[in-house]
């Protein structure tokens, strides 16, 4: 039966600042490196390998990857890149720590856009500091300039539809390294998970989540892999 | 125009003790790693960077494009690994380093397949130790059991034709990091160098080689990023 596994990129630089990351492209820390290697291993201890690989245009979430997979043996299989697996983009907070944020919009919004699931922080103004429009990778791309978590959701799951569950389908073990908030677009789909709870799932750093599924993809097991 | 960037994989741990490697699966030494990166920064430094890359389905190979490309800040380019840029596959002798080929089969003998462009060393054995018939990575694929370089070639130019040359021609850079065996294909194709002497050809490691080509794919010049 079809199966899918998830993990999110291991630990960025910003993710220890405690910075909003979003669409700017921060790389791994040594930390980063290590949980992805782990994963690699653990897909390779249990058994649980992928056949097809797809991650984001984000350099933390593309090297999770290969460390992952020549970590399991597999650097060889086959790989999409695509931007509808990036994080989510946090606008104009992208590169503000948490003091910044509270300091230039206040405690209460803050907790707004924390608590909210359609709520979109104000969009990056171009020329800011972490303005991408221009950058060749998103050439062509009409790209976000902030994103509620619904947005992000409304991009990753018809491209899960339209690239993934065809290799899904195929008999694929798909490996999808991403993002949180990518991987939870992925989880409340195949989950049926609210959108006030998704709001809350944590997705934890280079942990495989395994979704076994059937032929029409609906899930019928999620677990982490490191509990099998 | 069209521009092709060649990198032949870093030095390998078989590279280091003079084994034929041909198809197995050998990955980088340090130092090989080390190549791999300066190939990358080298490209980064003067401007000449792939949008499109291509590799084969050897780790060694595939590691060399993700550290040249991380280097350069590329880890999202396009990426795709197929087997007919394969290392060439040297048959029974895969596994044996220059002494033991010597004992095995005589100097003389080693010296014909040395010399020669279309003479296979002799067919490696099923189940013979670096067998790879059982390998998921090459499964549905009728992978050689040994190859002359005559016999590389003719697997490597198809492939061009049709996978690398429209990418090309669509105005992509493309990087192709690949093994000695399967460049020499594209540069005598390229450059339009004899049986004789693409013998004598060596391509060094970890050295980004560049053609300038015309809309038809002729060479218009063809040098060592290095030497710019």
């Amino acid at each position: 039966m079809p199966r899918l596994i998830l993990v999110r990129h291991g630990q960025s630089q910003w993710n220890l600042e405690n910075r909003f990351t979003g669409w700017w492209d921060v790389d791994l820390t040594e930390k980063g490196e290590g949980e992805a290697r782990a994963a690699g291993a653990l897909m390779k201890e249990k058994g649980i390998v992928p056949t097809r690989a797809f991650t984001s245009l984000q350099t933390r979430a593309i090297r999770t990857l290969h460390l992952a997979l020549e970590a399991a043996g597999l650097a060889w299989i086959p790989e999409t890149k695509d931007w509808h697996l990036n994080e989510r983009h946090y606008g104009g907070l992208t590169g503000l720590d948490k003091a910044e944020t509270a300091a230039k919009h206040g405690d209460e919004q803050v907790l707004i856009w924390r608590r909210s699931f359609d709520v979109p922080p104000p969009p990056q103004e171009k020329g800011d500091t972490f303005d991408l429009s221009t950058d060749p990778r998103y050439a062509g791309i009409a790209i976000p300039n902030t994103e509620s978590l619904k947005d992000t959701i409304a991009r990753v799951l018809p491209y899960y539809e339209q690239a993934i569950a065809p290799a899904l389908k195929a008999g694929d073990t798909v490996i999808v390294a991403a993002h949180g908030n990518s991987l939870r677009a992925l989880v409340k789909h195949l989950s049926g998970i609210s959108d006030e709870d998704i709001l809350h799932l944590e997705i934890p750093t280079g942990q495989p989540i395994v979704f076994e599924l059937d032929a029409e993809l609906n899930a019928l097991d999620r677990y982490y892999l490191s509990e099998r």
